[in-house]
């Protein structure tokens, strides 16, 4: 998907919701497990089904499907396949390696599974990225600056050649690995007041943010100090949309919770009146 | 497998020589393919089989086998299960993600599938680290220093504070996080002038030393500069053992390949007169 498709899918939609397919055994529904043949499938299919008008992505964690071995890595293909194209595919594996490794993790993602994008690490640098770039309409989602408390750890080193924090570094040096239409990155909403130095650095390209729902961040917020001429934002929730309910009607619960989201990302793109 | 455990394989066996099992359909030797049923299957057999008397590790590199879908998968599964209890399995996957979903990349790999140890990218900080610590004889193998060319891009940027390098500040960080049973770091042997440093650091952790072979690192200057009491040093050596013949008796090519570098291993280990 290119980055006007992108663009013209969040304006038809009116959102800009990724959902976070994060599936996991101990937190879906017991009634499942009691009715369904294949439960963790049926999950999946239900929560792509119900949420499927509000969202513009779906974003599954790899980590949740290879703790499952052989049965989670079947299940992530039968998902990524039902989703189909009518959604931005981003395949959550922070990957990165060296370059001749790289490539074949491109090669899983883009050419094995029909994924739009995945998310890579940076710490290996450029050739470790330059892989995943280049696929005409798939991109790599660069970590720039994660939403989790060890964030702290490192990303806001201050490198004493720029005066600046180590994440604005990678977001400088990415620019020059790649365009706005084959790269994107990831900065997490639990750090509203960097998103403006973020949209210095970065200005025309689409980030990735995780954070909202469980985590806490405020899509109000984000979207105020991050918008740009596209949109230029996916934002993620998982949790709060998959676990919403925890009965047999909880696509219904994860449906409400998605289209809350849709509407005051609906009410934001019109005060911003990008039609 | 211990800290203890592995020192004395190490002695028992002469060696600190981790094989790194990267299966590139493209490379294997084209008589596999023409009379084999499973051709990427006997090619990882037959390579554990030639190799297992020169080596106390055994490193697959996820990108290998995620890159051939699900047979990929159940390749990486079985081979993990035929390597079996008597030599170290890494899991080079280079994970690492926030909380929650580190603890199902540990459970992946150290409950679904049973590896000693997987490679964890730093760049999240100390909460996507810690879910792979704490399982007694299990080990997280944490990138510091890269052998790659990107290596030079973050992880030699001076920090404001210390007014050392990034990777330096990895190794101090992780140190308070884990200790050297449970936590080793990955140091490139493309920078053999950094190891006196690093082990001013980490002296008590093992190192895992990629970089060997094709990619020009040397074990004799790494082994000067980094050896410590319990050797703590597992040198890895992929293509260069791998891809050494390309005929028939491929695994006679990898086999001697193996055992050259056992033997510099066996004469280091004598000159260090740790027996």
């Amino acid at each position: 998907m290119t980055r006007d498709d992108l663009y013209q899918l969040i304006l038809s939609r009116q959102s800009y919701l990724c959902v976070g397919l994060d599936i996991d055994p101990q937190k879906i529904p017991p009634c499942l497990w009691e009715h369904s043949d294949d439960p963790l499938w049926e999950f999946n299919r239900r929560i792509i089904d119900a949420t499927r008008p509000y969202c513009v992505a779906y974003k599954p964690n790899l980590a949740f499907y290879e703790a499952l071995g052989l049965e989670g890595w079947k299940l992530l293909e039968k998902t990524i396949r039902y989703i189909g194209e009518e959604h931005f595919i981003i395949a959550d594996a922070k990957r990165g390696d060296i370059g001749n490794t790289s490539r074949l993790y491109a090669q899983a993602f883009f050419e094995t599974l029909p994924c739009d994008a995945v998310t890579v690490a940076p710490y290996m640098g450029a050739d470790s990225v330059a892989p995943f770039l280049g696929f005409p309409g798939k991109w790599a989602v660069l970590l720039a600056l994660t939403s989790n408390p060890g964030s702290r750890d490192f990303q806001f080193e201050t490198l004493e050649e720029s005066g600046a924090p180590l994440y604005q570094r990678v977001l400088g040096a990415a620019r020059t690995w790649g365009g706005p239409d084959e790269l994107m990155f990831v900065v997490g909403a639990t750090h509203p007041e960097q998103f403006r130095k973020v949209r210095e650095i970065v200005p025309e390209y689409f980030l990735l943010v995780p954070g909202v729902g469980a985590q806490g961040g405020d899509v109000q917020a984000i979207s105020e100090n991050a918008w740009n001429a596209q949109c230029g934002l996916l934002v993620n929730a998982s949790r709060s949309i998959l676990y919403a309910g925890n009965g047999a009607d909880f696509d219904r619960a994860a449906a409400a919770e998605a289209k809350a989201l849709q509407g005051e990302m609906a009410a934001i793109i019109a005060r911003r009146s990008v039609v």
